[in-house]
């Protein structure tokens, strides 16, 4: 059976971490108490992405937490990840889905309610919707705003996160639309203390 | 059962490609005797890749040649296609073969004979061997040479292809050694008159 939580979802991004290594950032984030991690590096190359995410897939699971791999099917499977998140320009959701059991998590990246639809009949277990709000690690999208994540929410049933310059601040905005959770990089990983920014999100209500 | 002939093995590269259609490209190859075709996008992203797999699938097996995808397993298992080539630093051939059935190709890329030992142990089909001669699309290596072609021929008993730099003037020297046959980007692919480029090559005898 698939469970995870999008309440908190941690995206690695090696770019914006300020510790020395992304395990013991990740693992700081576990004990804080992120809900789910994505392991993504877009310029990573198969052996070294392959080695990363079985560390963080054993990793994650002493925390009872599952952990998703961006864009690579192939390395989330040999890993042993949980699932996959594919973007509009990767692999199709019902593509990847012939290649996974009906337990593996995809998730997929909806920027608008037509995105989203698609995504949800194409078998997408949750969607990353944004972006939220205007970021520096993510150029590629026309914003969707707080109005189009709170749309999205009323169009599908299956879970979604807000992503794209969420912080803890505006965190409350974020779950006040509907949505399960927010998808963080920066506001946790860019930090220098990620205990007290996860902490932060937490203590949103 | 595998079947698949390395003698003239084109790898593609729409980088150094002068017809307006990589499928185009490729078509003439096929017609004028490439006897395996390698799908190779290095900066490409998962959708548009399993596309383009998909069109060289279908195209190469109406000339009942195989096609190999490079580095990305998913978009190889998702194509179609007959098999995956993976360098030094994509996933590891042992871990890559868990995904497919033993009669899925896998090439591998061998520096050394060292690197040939360890792929052929590793359960590799077939191996790519370079840089045989220096090129200008591939800079990521020490120079093999001839001489270390000829070592890797000795040293392993699966099919191997010499690659980087190979043209049809210096092609009876790779066949010299002993190799299968040599895999060709430039010579090929970067010409005006593919008919005439690809002729050239199998007239060597």
């Amino acid at each position: 059976m698939k469970t995870f939580n999008l309440r908190l979802y941690l995206v690695t991004d090696e770019a914006c971490l300020r510790y020395a290594n992304l395990l013991d950032a990740v693992e700081e984030a576990l004990q804080a108490g992120v809900t789910l991690v994505q392991y993504r590096d877009k310029k990573g190359l198969g052996k070294e992405m392959l080695q990363k995410a079985v560390a963080l897939r054993i990793l994650c699971h002493r925390y009872h937490i599952p952990l998703i791999v961006n864009d690579r099917l192939d390395v989330a499977l040999l890993s042993g990840a949980d699932g996959v998140h594919l973007g509009q320009d990767d692999l199709p959701v019902e593509e990847a889905r012939r290649l996974t059991g009906p337990d593996f998590i995809i998730g997929a990246t909806a920027h608008n309610v037509q995105e989203a639809l698609a995504a949800q009949a194409a078998g997408a277990d949750y969607l990353g919707c944004g972006a939220v709000f205007a970021t520096e690690t993510k150029h590629d999208t026309v914003p969707l705003g707080l109005e189009g994540l709170r749309a999205i929410r009323k169009a599908v049933h299956i879970p979604i996160a807000g992503i794209a310059g969420v912080t803890a601040k505006n965190y409350r905005q974020v779950l006040a639309t509907g949505a399960d959770g927010a998808a963080v990089v920066s506001a946790i990983l860019g930090t220098e203390d990620i205990t007290t920014a996860v902490k932060a999100f937490l203590e949103v209500k």
